[in-house]
Formats: C-alpha cells, structure tokens, sequence
C-alpha cells in the first residue's frame, strides 16, 4: 500500500466572475486506499481543458464540481495498487482523477491506454482534444473537398488539430486565433491558408476578404460574436459543428444569443449541430488509427504546452481561458 | 386577348416598421400580353403567408421587392391566353403572379396544378404550408414515435398541419399559439394533447408543465422568445426545424438572438437545421400521396381563413402578421 501524503488541489467556493488563484487552495490528505473494485492510481500528467471551467457553474454534460472538494479533471495516471481484475501495478490509465497526486477510483471510470513516447500524446492528439477535432470536423462539419473551413481557438488544443485535418481532406483552412504569434505559427508550421487575429481585426470584415466564396463549414470553439461573424459568412447549406462556448465559460452568463437566429439559419438552410466526444465511442479506433498515420506521415504537427508541479494546476487554467497557451496545455505531476 | 383593366396593388415603399395600409396603393392597369414562352392568367387565390413580409426587406432566399412595383405573392390562376407549349386556355397554375388580377409570366416559372374541390386546398394542404409542414417535421424534425414534438405559430397554416402530422406518427403534441380560442381548437378539433397561449401565459414554465419528459422536436415558425424557451427545455439530441422568425419579420430585426446558444446546443447536443420547401422537390410527389391520403382519411382537417377582394389583400396580410387567422388565410379574387 503506497504511504506518505497526497497533495491535492480543491476548488474552494464555485466562482462568481472569472477564475482567479483565490478560488482554488492546496491541501494535503492521506494516500487513499483502493476498494474492491477500484484502482489506486499516481498522477503523471493532468488535462487543461476550457471545459474544465464549465464544470464548475453545472449545467454541462456532468455534474458540478462542489466546492471543497478536489478539482475534477482528467489526467493520463500510473496503476500503483489494483483490486479490480483487468488492472495491474504499472498499468497506464486515462480517468477523471481531479487535481491530485493520488487517487482510488472505481477500475470501471478507468480507460487503459497504451505507453508511448511521448506520453504526454495521449492527452494531445490521441486524448480528447484530437478525437474531438477529427469527429467534430469529419461527422459533424462534414467538409467537402473545395470547402471553406474556419475554426476559431485555431491555436488551441483542438482547433490546431481540426484545421490540419481539414487541409488534408482538401479545403481552404482559415483559423481564428488572439494574437499574432499564434496566427503566424498557424500558418507558418501548421499549413492553415489564412489567420485572422480577433483582438486586432474585425473579424466580419477579415472572414469576407480570407473568404470571399463563403463559408461552407464553422467549427465553433468559441461561441459569442465570432459565432455570429461566422453565421452572417455562411454559404447556403453550411454546417457549423458546436464543440464549446469558451468565450461565455468565465465570468457570467450572456445576456443574448449571436444575432441571426434563426433568420439566417432558414433563409441559408444552414445546420448548427452540438456534440460531445462520447458521442461517437463508437467510431474511436477508426478515429485513432487514422490519427496516428497522420502523425506518422507528418501530415499532423502536434502542439503542446507542457508545465509542471500541481501547485501550477490552477494557474495553468487561468492563463488558457485567458488563450496563453499554443496547442494542448497539461500540467506534469510526477 | 383579354382586354379590360387589371387592378394591382403596388407595394408604395418599403416598410420600415409595421406593415400599414399606407404602405400599398391600388393601381389600374392595361391588362398584359404574353410574349412567347409567356402565359397570360387571371388570378383566383391569392396566398397570404408571414414569408411575404420578409421579402419586402430583402435578405431572404429571393430579391426584395421594390417599392412602385406589384407586391409579390403566389397564387392560384387561370391560363386565358398561351404562348408557351403545355399550357393551354383553362389550365390552373400555382405561381408568383403578385398581388394583381391578371399577369403575364414565363411558363417556366409557373407549376400546372389539377383542378380539384376546394380549389383552396391547393394553396393549404397540398400546397406550400402542406408540404412545408410535412417535409419540415418529417425530413428535419425527425420524430420518432413517443417523441414530445411542440410547434409554434400552431394554428396557422404550417403549425396546424404540423401538429396533425406529429399526431398520427405517434408523438405527444404540444401546440403554442396566441389567443384562447386557437388554443382550444387545437385541442378540441386538431387532436393536440396540450395548449400554450403565449399571450397569458409563461412560455417556459408551460412548456415544463405540458411537457415533463423535455422536448425532443421544436418545429419554430417564430424565433425569439419562444424559440429560447423551448431551447432551454430540449431533451438531448433534440432536434430544432428552422422554418421561419414571423416574430422578427414586420419591425425592426432584433439586437440579439436567443440565449443559450451555443452552450445549450453543445451541452444537449442538439441540431437546429433551416429549410426551404424547394430543398424537398424531389420528394414531393410522395408527400402530396401521404397528404392526400390522410386528409381522405379524416386524419388531417384542414383550416382555412378566405378573405374575398383584392382590395382587401394588404388588410389580410397585416391582420395575418398580428395572428388573426386560424388555418391557412388566402384572397379570393375572382
């Protein structure tokens, strides 16, 4: 049985305005012993993910994190105590293990996943954020060879990824990003045809230049008024693939929706369609092993950005709802 | 050749409130000659539709129509005179004639309908608010036995099919209109399980009462308010039919649309899908075949609201804007 403390960070009151320090506190508590039924696992690498924020208001696909107790999110972990069949000492596990060095969870909340180098992979490309892209894009945007495609958070996580797929499927690729070292990298190392840097540009007037045919599919990261440029930009018959709202997850809820709906949605037949990635387990190794010829094949440039130490956990979120981060951020725990 | 006057009613400027009278004028004419590949008819039902005031505005999916000129609308007609091969002298025509009594318009643009008794169900079941109803709940909506399926503008030409489509696949029908009287014949004579007026009552809490279990199918003939409610209480992988925004056709177009989108549509995974009827010609014999057969059947009654006298074509449109009609209103003209 493992012995000695486990540092974890708790979510002390839910906030009421945009995320800060305050909000979170460092605790320590005792290593945790594992059930019948669940896994002791050590914490290698955790998941910064807008959503993340969401989680803490509710209202979203699963419960709301209450305050006082350990931060939830996802985390690639190291099996260290097993008394679940199925799970041995050494195994690698992707779950919900909140912001902790340790964690007993039930074996059945646990997905095995393969070692590989790099490991932090697992939470990039072959984690949530790529699978998100590559069904987000291909069974929800459904592009065409010849499309437009815009995503906004372009630099992010998943956005860095939909925008190479969508290049390699055929179609003019425009990213929307804040700032101009992202939108340089953008299209510089990940092949995207145009950027569009929202805190400088209007971003109406540089979606109609970068687009002048239209836009046949949005991959919307974002929500708010770039979500409403978009709409007033596309083409009849366009799809827009709803992933997340991360401009309306910190602080509070708007006032209004994007202007146009649902005039623009009649009169341009367009589909706006929300997804969630566990919509589409089924299609996962399909996914994957398309993914990893990719990867392969150069043909997806893989960003991340790696911290460490848990007590940076906090602040790690803080600065990616503020879009400091360029590709997948995670924090390194052990 | 015909010879005589053809009154018009000319659309004097484009409204830039509330549709008024003054907004029209009565005007005589010579009546036209068709040129080659023309037919000259004389119009008998003129349709009344919310769409109609959108395309004084422009931005739908035809031109505006320009102030000085006959006021667009469809219409049943009679061929008096032809100049095109297929169209012969007696021949009844559903077209774009305008507001007028006589036009002369390209054969192209004009459909052969059959004669039939009542010539009004022409312009009702079997014509655009029919096939609009039936191939927006069907092919968009996609409802499935046991589904709660709420439709808005609910006793109007659409919204009264709509309801009775989703009764015989099986569906709890949930019907908002404005005023008492709709809402009980909704439920009296249409088969309607439940009622909202959404002039008395709140929209939302209606909607949680009558429909306990969520929604799964929102058929929005109105956008707004309304249509924010009924995203608020979306079951997962609801599905939304954008049909039309009558609520945002006759004023100034709203600063903002409704709340929770994107959020509710990511969290819900919901689709909100436009349409237009010509999206389905393709399918529409066979949709008149199922209409046919259920109207036969007593399985959908049909409301209809006649006005007689161009005149009084202006007068039956603003009256329709501010919801006076039950059922599907037209102009009988000659």
């Amino acid at each position: 049985m493992a012995t000695g403390t486990n540092r974890q960070i708790l979510l002390v009151e839910t906030p009421k305005g945009k995320l800060s320090p305050q909000n979170f506190s460092l605790s320590e508590g005792a290593i945790p012993s594992p059930k019948d039924g669940e896994i002791l696992v050590r914490v290698k690498l955790i998941s910064l993910d807008a959503a993340n924020r969401a989680w803490m208001q509710g209202a979203t696909y699963r419960s709301a994190v209450e305050s006082g107790t350990v931060m939830a999110g996802g985390s690639i972990s190291e099996v260290v105590e097993s008394k679940a069949p199925g799970f041995a000492t050494g195994d690698l596990v992707f779950a919900d293990t909140g912001w902790q060095e340790y964690a007993a969870i039930p074996a059945k909340a646990a997905d095995k996943v393969p070692a590989m180098e790099p490991m932090s992979h697992l939470l990039s490309v072959y984690g949530i954020a790529g699978l998100t892209a590559y069904h987000g894009l291909l069974d929800v945007g459904k592009p065409k060879p010849g499309d437009t495609v815009v995503v906004s958070a372009a630099a992010g996580s998943v956005g860095s990824i939909v925008g190479q797929i969508a290049k390699l499927k055929g179609c003019t690729v425009i990213g929307i990003a804040g700032g101009d070292d992202k939108c340089a990298l953008l299209k510089s190392e990940l092949g995207f045809d145009h950027a569009i840097n929202y805190k400088t540009e209007a971003v109406g007037k540089a979606l109609r230049a970068a687009a002048p045919k239209g836009i046949d599919v949005y991959f919307d990261n974002v929500g708010g008024d770039i979500l409403e440029a978009c709409l007033f930009n596309m083409n009849n018959y366009g799809r827009i693939a709803c992933c997340g709202a991360v401009s309306q997850y910190d602080g509070a809820p708007p006032a209004h929706g994007p202007r146009g709906i649902p005039g623009l949605i009649v009169v341009k037949r367009l589909t706006m369609q929300g997804f969630i990635l566990t919509d589409f387990n089924d299609k996962r190794e399909e996914a994957l092993a398309d993914l990893q010829s990719w990867v392969a094949a150069g043909k997806i440039k893989v960003r991340e950005d790696i911290l460490s130490g848990l007590e940076n956990t906090p602040a790690a979120l803080i600065g990616l709802l503020a879009g400091e981060n360029i590709g997948k951020r995670m924090v390194k725990v052990s």
